[in-house]
């Protein structure tokens, strides 16, 4: 493949992944550096989400893992909670998830990490959960 | 203890340190993540907080300097900032901890500290501090 | 339950995922931080882990995303590749869940926590992958 | 020299490398923690940054690397993107180095960095990029 | 006071907090980087611990909370912990404060730091801990 | 480029930059993740370091800054200040940047850093330094 055709092929994974939040984010790069929006794409999509050694359900769960963990990652964490969502996580999976992170990496990033996925539920009206803990 | 006990036994310690402010962490996850928020009373408060090993005031100094290093965590220093002028530090040691941790934390993590703790005095009426350095 | 129980019903959970590699680490506690001990068998497993809201493969995901993430925690990780292993993910799962975090954590974080599964892996047998990536 | 004619150089020193956005940070310390302010000042910038051994410009590319690894700092990257084209890197440049950073820190702190620098460059009149990537 | 004041200035409050830890630490960067050995002296001890603000048993406590939560300080960990000793702290204090630590930032920086103390108290003779919890 | 392609060219820019820190580094990955391997020799190098809009120099100045920054990097460390030696970095430049990344990351970022430098500079033969200041 390429250059051109890497980006197609991972502008594909994106978009079953992470949908409209992952372009907006793309987009956003556009005009201060699109070699990252390029690497964000063929990259980590094209190359990296592609592989199927880990279904997305997966991947997905240790990406919330290392969001959480970072920390200040709110944007990022944006998306993935969407992406969590698109590729079959319940709400209440990813409420767990977020909670079992706080064993690892203390209740103030699980509490933030919290407050973004209850952003997002509200916006695509899953609240209030009705079997979290 | 049962569960309701052990959560009513940590709500006491988190009234007393935390006032207001960390009850309004704990209903913000209220639809989203109830056991987080359990567990943040019950077990961060009512099996950590209330231990009599080391009193409040010099929990408070932990958690201050844990907060500051971690970095992106204003939410919850705002609640601990405030905790710590309930158990009884100076505005002026609450800057000074935050100060003292620069040298091991570094400049950004600290000013973002204390740009939070120059939130919580103001609201609370105690700016300008007249005895810090 | 009382705080006894509590312990015993974490140990359960513990033994079942962790194994030996965790029992060691409670172990090096208890002449130091009994009470540190105690919480990790007690809550982070007895509270935490034993939830049925996500299976214990998928919690060991998150939580090898977290430790990747945080860097600087070669002996959980070295716990928690074996504690992977026990609950049924595949040594090329694990080495692709590492992989993945790459994207998100950057490259030396990645590396670090390979090679803490790579020593894992050699000790019970496992290397060379024959169907890693 | 003494506390004051420390102060007194290492504000000439800021002055030629942050300008302005260096002395917002610095009165916004006034009626908090004045010893920060001071600190700043006289210390990270009268002590350090006036040192010959790594000219300015060299010495903002660690800045940026060491800024977008911490995370949570987007109130000094906005400083130091300044700062950067201050002391003469191209707006390439800089989108460049934050770039690179997503190598070792991964994605998501390479693309807050990005955001920041893109607020500070379309401040400056500098977007979009000719020849980003 | 002079650069060589500063120092010597620094060096009597190291040697009173630190002892000979800290006075190891410095001497190994005196043939790497003078510099920053100085001003771990000069700055870091004469400047900021000096202050009266807070007592040397409370910049200590900030100080854990800050190395626990940053991780891979096992080196300044073991200075701090016998820091701690010297100003005052019971073993049984510091264990406390490290456990109060996991609350923010989890299991895994609370355990080693925690191993780091074991380190220093065995090499004092102070294990076992009879008050520990 | 075909995917052997892509590597081959990334091995010569990894060769020409790391040498053989960095060779080893990707060998050690062979059994266990030979696409982590495959990964940063392809896309960190041959993508990200060959690009031209930054110098190898002052990519390193970033690199070191971001590890430095990171902490819990020992290893990369080692293979980046190498690396900067190779590129053209001067040994005192580089403990210049190690010990200007103090203000941003802390003392013990930067002393944890610094002697790791001093171990490569030890192994090259370059120590003491003669004109760090």
């Amino acid at each position: 493949m390429n250059r051109q055709e890497r980006y197609e092929h991972g502008m594909k994974v994106l978009e079953q992944i992470d949908g409209e939040a992952g372009q907006r984010v793309v987009n956003s790069l556009a005009d201060i550096s699109p070699e990252l929006g390029h690497q964000v794409v063929a990259w980590a999509f094209g190359d990296m989400y592609a592989r199927p050694e880990l279904p997305p359900r997966e991947r997905q769960l240790v990406t919330l893992g290392v969001l959480t963990a970072l920390g200040g990652c709110e944007i990022e964490l944006e998306v993935h909670v969407n992406a969590a969502l698109n590729v079959g996580l319940a709400p209440a999976e990813i409420s767990e998830a977020l909670l079992h992170s706080a064993v690892y990496c203390g209740m103030p990033r699980a509490i933030n990490a919290t407050l973004v996925a209850k952003k997002v539920f509200a916006e695509r009206g899953l609240l209030p959960l009705t079997n979290a803990g």
